[in-house]
């Protein structure tokens, strides 16, 4: 029919450290075309900008139908959603306030939305995710370092300077392991992938027991490895996870005392060894909950194909 | 001017676990008459019920101006403002749930909203108090124990089962000090009068100093006398507060990488120590911060007359 109304979709962008993504996705979460390339963190920012355009052409000329498309959303590590900029990035050499949202919105003429890249995966959680339907959830990206989105009464919570929900940060021992922000302890140093490799470490020099990961360097190691370890019995990996489990579980207790939620999400690479560490980490957090809320906090694990990682700053653009 | 509108206003009740506090409380914070009467914790609701009619009869007829009296606020330990009810109150013996919104309303005939004792104060400090026109803060009151309120773009967070911030039971010490609640190493158990005295107790035991304190009996020692005696130079009451700061601002610091308030405000017995406990606290809470956040949190001490505790609960009535 001529008359029939165009599907609406948006452009969600995200952007990481190496890689971009790109995709167009309608109100339902329909991905019609998606792109990765590469992010270019130490080329100039204008670099990024002239690529994007290329690479949104290049998909807009693939679709055979085209949608009405109303909006753009970016998710990128520390983009602050009040004032449009990425701010002092640490692993992108563009400046220490790149004007994200304005230069993106110059190119397109579309409206821009961007947010904190786990921010913004907490919003693709409730639209499109294992969060549909829920009002009150913290979600957890396990990822190189711990990123973090909470949305209380539906929408993401901001705080007083758009700066809240950063949990990597919170802390688990003063005197604990150095982070790359400068403290000491931070929860991200414990319960990430990088996280759980120090563990490993520190449990390779503590004790005694044969290990398959005893071959491989601290450069060389990944979490899938120490997954594999676990999965087939290796008591440094099966500890690791344990003691990563414990540490985070005792801090999502922490996060249901201050916010009270339905549930709390874990994605990213460390999510994906699932039981192996979702069952200590459950464990922790109901033996440290306080009563008020104990068998109340949903622990979902929810891995994605990396692709839908667009899906998130598509549902901040559609919010 | 006959025709002159007349002022609207309303109750204000905040139960203790020994006195309630009744209140009439105009839109404006006028307490236009008060009382404090004994709870009756140990005797059947229903005498409280009908000793609150009373008090409040009898402050109605002192009042020679009636304002139009439009809702009843309660603030009472362990109140759920979604269920109306009082649910396990540690120190109230009326029974597991008690009904007290509908309670109120069958006696008075207004509209009754109740919140935990914690959460009507931090609505207070927003309406009425130190945080007038602050929009994202935290309330701590920091008496027996550590209650505590969040408000997020000027509501109060209430979370999935409205049992948001309970902030006196994040954890300090997985092998920490024993908790009222069950749990081991509380905030509460720290950072409260109770807690203080803990720690005096602690290093009376540890320290060789000499000591006002260590005249006086753990049942007999009072917040007060802690802060008298800090203030007198006494070397164990200063390292008490010193400690107490140091472990407050640590999880101050975790508030704010949860919530990114403008804001924090102290208030109950304890913060009448002022500087004494607010130096410690603020530099700990400054150094254990995520740099989104150094120099941004306030941290402000309110120290209001007790009868202004009908304040809180009037402002849950009229929000």
């Amino acid at each position: 029919m001529a008359s029939q109304r165009k599907r609406k979709a948006v452009w969600g962008i995200d952007i990481g450290g190496t890689y971009t993504k790109v995709g167009l996705v309608t109100e339902t979460g329909e991905i019609l075309a998606s792109k990765e390339f590469s992010t270019g963190a130490k080329e100039p920012f204008a670099h990024f900008i002239s690529n994007l355009e290329k690479e949104i052409n290049g998909l807009l000329s693939d679709i055979e139908e085209l949608p009405e498309i109303v909006a753009i959303g970016v998710g990128a590590p520390n983009a602050n959603s009040l004032t449009g900029h990425i701010e002092y990035p640490p692993n992108l050499k563009w400046g220490d306030k790149i004007p994200l949202a304005v230069s993106i919105k110059e190119v397109f003429g579309l409206p821009v939305a961007i947010a904190n890249d786990a921010n913004a995966a907490a919003l693709g959680h409730m639209r499109f995710g294992p969060a549909k339907g829920m009002r009150n959830f913290v979600a957890l990206t396990l990822g190189t370092g711990l990123g973090s989105g909470i949305i209380v009464n539906g929408e993401l919570l901001l705080g007083a300077h758009a700066m809240a929900a950063e949990l990597g940060h919170v802390n688990v021992d003063p005197n604990g392991r150095h982070c790359n922000c400068g403290l000491q302890g931070c929860l991200e140093t414990y319960a990430s992938v990088t996280g759980i490799k120090r563990t490993v470490f520190e449990l390779l020099a503590d004790m005694t027991e044969d290990s398959p990961l005893r071959g491989i360097s601290f450069d060389d190691m990944t979490g899938i490895m120490i997954a594999d370890a676990a999965l087939e019995g290796d008591p440094v990996a099966l500890e690791a996870f344990a003691r990563t489990g414990f540490t985070l579980g005792n801090k999502m207790a922490d996060i249901a005392a201050h916010l009270d939620p339905e549930a709390i999400i874990l994605s990213g690479g460390l999510s994906k060894a699932g039981d192996i560490l979702l069952e200590p980490t459950v464990a922790s957090m109901e033996i440290n909950l306080f009563n008020a809320y104990r068998n109340k906090v949903k622990v979902l694990v929810y891995n994605a194909p990396s692709t839908h990682s667009v899906l998130g700053p598509a549902a901040l653009a559609l919010s």
